[in-house]
């Protein structure tokens, strides 16, 4: 395998990068490539602005157009191009980081826009009467799995089906659907360490032995089975479910799940 | 009113641009007084680091923990501090952004990395056998009243129930519920543009006066009726909503809704 980590925390000496460290470790004792993407020590520059263009930045400024256009010309900046060629290098990325209010940390929602530049994670493909763009399964980054590794402060019991929080499994759709999946890459189950404001060096170290079994497994592991756009199950232009695909009762973000 | 509005893009001459700079001149026109954190001009800092905390960052970093110190100290950065004091002073905070990858703008998540610090937006309140701390309809800055005002470039049919992006109330309940009522506030129905990349001068003028009539009816509007934490609706200390308090069928997010 080819990994590349995108890790997101400010102290290398945290619960995060220990699991990060320790997934660099494991993955290349059993013989992969590990690439790490330390965002904070690479001092990573969270908000898309004019400058991420160069000269391919039109006045006034089009977000999606013009990082289509630096894209094609090759002159995203070089921190860019960096993060998009390790993409493109990989057949497994690790995202390792907190959750905090409920997502990912803005340094690594930053790496998200200014790395899934249009033409290169989002209008990629034709779009006509039976396929609407390459996504949702089918994309540039086609044929990679995902593992989001998220350290929550709170108790599993506040993210189940009924906890205050909301399920866990909707709280990441927006990441492992909606960015993800997006431009073509396959989530695994997420591994989520919770309780992670009380970590004790017992319960670390079920945690590790809990995270090295998931690293040693990802081969033999199944994807989240998202339903794939342009494959029969969504009507067009509306993008509606068809009807009657889904078991009864199912409802909201559950509803694009393939049936086991 | 007072009106705070937190506005996220990066081109003054912008769909969202524009929409802040109407919410501004309707808002005075009828009276009111508002202030904006115009957070691309002010260069706004996206990533929690050492440095938010000043002596307060113990090493290895805790982010909560010295987040919270700091707070009590006084010590946050002036950045922050301006931003704690201006939601102190608001009734109202109005967010314009862009949807960009099903969520805010990583320039907005770290304005609440940032400024929701430990003991001014969590960790505030008494944990015991009755009450999980002030959140979730109580806290810091309860009594007040947010309205996120979203351009999407897709169409709405793709945000519908069973539209592929997930329904919009779905992806908006991490930041409505998550961010906003956690400390206290309580959200407006959104106001959610679509078709933003496809915008003609006629669709702009009837956005425009749509979005006039919801700011000139703020007042009158009633918030998404989110169910408290701490007054019998959870139980303890799962907080697990309570068997059979939802309507038949409804799970997910949505669980969270008092009955209309």
């Amino acid at each position: 395998m080819k990994t590349l980590i995108v890790y997101a925390h400010p102290e290398p000496d945290s619960l995060n990068g220990s699991l990060k460290d320790l997934a660099v470790s494991t993955l290349e004792g059993a013989g992969h490539e590990v690439r790490v993407s330390d965002l904070y020590a690479m001092n990573w520059k969270a908000a898309v602005d004019a400058a991420d263009y160069g000269p391919d930045a039109s006045s006034p400024l089009k977000v999606a157009l013009d990082s289509g256009r630096a894209f094609e010309s090759g002159r995203l900046t070089p921190d860019v191009r960096a993060e998009q060629e390790k993409l493109l290098w990989a057949d497994t990325i690790v995202f390792q980081f907190p959750l905090w209010w409920y997502t990912m940390p803005a340094i690594l929602k930053g790496w998200v826009d200014r790395v899934f530049t249009y033409r290169f994670a989002y209008g990629v493909g034709v779009h006509d009467e039976t396929r609407y763009g390459e996504r949702f399964g089918e994309g540039t980054l086609a044929g990679r799995k995902a593992l989001l590794s998220v350290t929550v402060g709170g108790p599993a019991s506040h993210y189940e089906a009924r906890g205050i929080n909301g399920p866990i499994d909707d709280l990441l759709f927006p990441v492992h659907h909606g960015i993800l999946y997006y431009p073509g890459i396959e989530s695994l189950p997420p591994f989520v360490l919770y309780g992670s404001d009380r970590m004790t060096p017992e319960r670390y170290e079920e945690a590790a032995e809990a995270w090295r079994e998931r690293l040693l497994t990802l081969d033999s592991t199944d994807p989240i089975p998202y339903r794939r756009q342009n494959f029969g199950d969504y009507e067009l232009p509306s993008l509606h479910l068809r009807p009657g695909l889904e078991p009864k009762g199912r409802t909201g973000f559950a509803l694009h799940l393939r049936d086991a």
